[in-house]
């Protein structure tokens, strides 16, 4: 039985829940903290409660965000004729960061799986065909991840978006920016192929 | 720029500053805080201010426990004529869990570095000295990682404590278990025959 003390066992253990870390990252971190000056580790504290407490979903999009609307839908100067649709806020992170996208996002929170029993009806889907009523928006990009589950909801959302007279496009697949042809999945070089453009 | 809401900016800025945790792995930290629920992420919370208000360095060994002295030094069972001394406490923590031990510890808080401008007197020798005194310890058992610094801060503490006729020993170096021999480097190798030991 390891003599450790409680405090430290706890937090080892709840660090040890985060996703990524393992038993042994879990006793580096802990070990991190424990160095580390006071206030350091009271400010990581009161930053995760923070989050807990400020943290909201966006009413039109689901992001999360702070005040309601969020800032994205808020902001007047992105277009409001495309929505981005994301999977999750970490993809819609990740693309604001590319900085390329200037329109809205809409947040499913989930994609459909038959097999884990998600349906339409369990992620925004009915909350993204009604910002669609008003006439606005011209172009929906689906930006779901290239899996099955990602590209079966893609395929999904056109079936139900093109009656509606609006476009549906889907975010491109094909070889990473610094990848390699030779080591390349199949999949990616036939998507990647298939995708080619002129110059 | 990042539109990303304030709070969540704030959490994942403090997160990257945890050893190993880039961008990232932050981000995907504060989007886990951000979905668990309230009572898990306030645990988290909860427990890094205890450890930082709870936790001190034991007076006998500089474990740091929550009680002093710690309970491995308050421990009857443990035997009080072997000491192992250690860097950090993490190295306590691992050798604790590997079970193995049943002596005492002594945490010496670093190790002899010139070239870092850290001398004997900057951890904790004298105090393990002090420690000797008593006549109780029969064998003290250098842990101290198989670096330079750490193998020379071992040859120090041993021509400091061979003259006062306790035996000094050093923790076996060799090739892991699990490990493979054509693709371990030469000094280990060299370690490892060095170290052989009859059946």
């Amino acid at each position: 039985m390891t003599k450790v003390a409680e405090p430290i066992n706890q937090l080892i253990k709840k660090l040890a829940k985060l996703p990524g870390v393992g038993g042994k990252t879990a006793s580096r971190l802990a070990l991190y903290i424990l160095r580390s000056s006071k206030e350091e580790a009271y400010d990581l504290a009161r930053s995760i409660v923070s989050v807990k407490e400020k943290i909201t979903f966006c009413s039109v999009c689901y992001n999360l965000t702070d005040e309601n609307p969020c800032n994205i839908c808020k902001d007047e100067k992105r277009d409001k004729e495309i929505i981005c649709v994301v999977e999750e806020p970490g993809d819609l992170m990740a693309l604001e960061s590319s900085g390329e996208f200037k329109g809205k996002y809409h947040v499913l929170f989930g994609v459909i799986s038959p097999l884990d029993g998600v349906t339409p009806d369990d992620i925004k889907v009915q909350e993204l065909l009604e910002r669609l009523n008003n006439g606005q928006v011209k172009e929906v990009i689906v930006a779901t991840n290239p899996t099955t589950n990602g590209n079966a909801t893609a395929l999904y959302l056109s079936n139900l978006i093109k009656p509606l007279g609006i476009k549906v496009t889907r975010i491109a697949q094909g070889i990473p920016i610094g990848g390699d042809i030779e080591y390349t999945d199949e999949v990616t070089l036939r998507k990647a192929m298939e995708g080619r453009r002129d110059f």
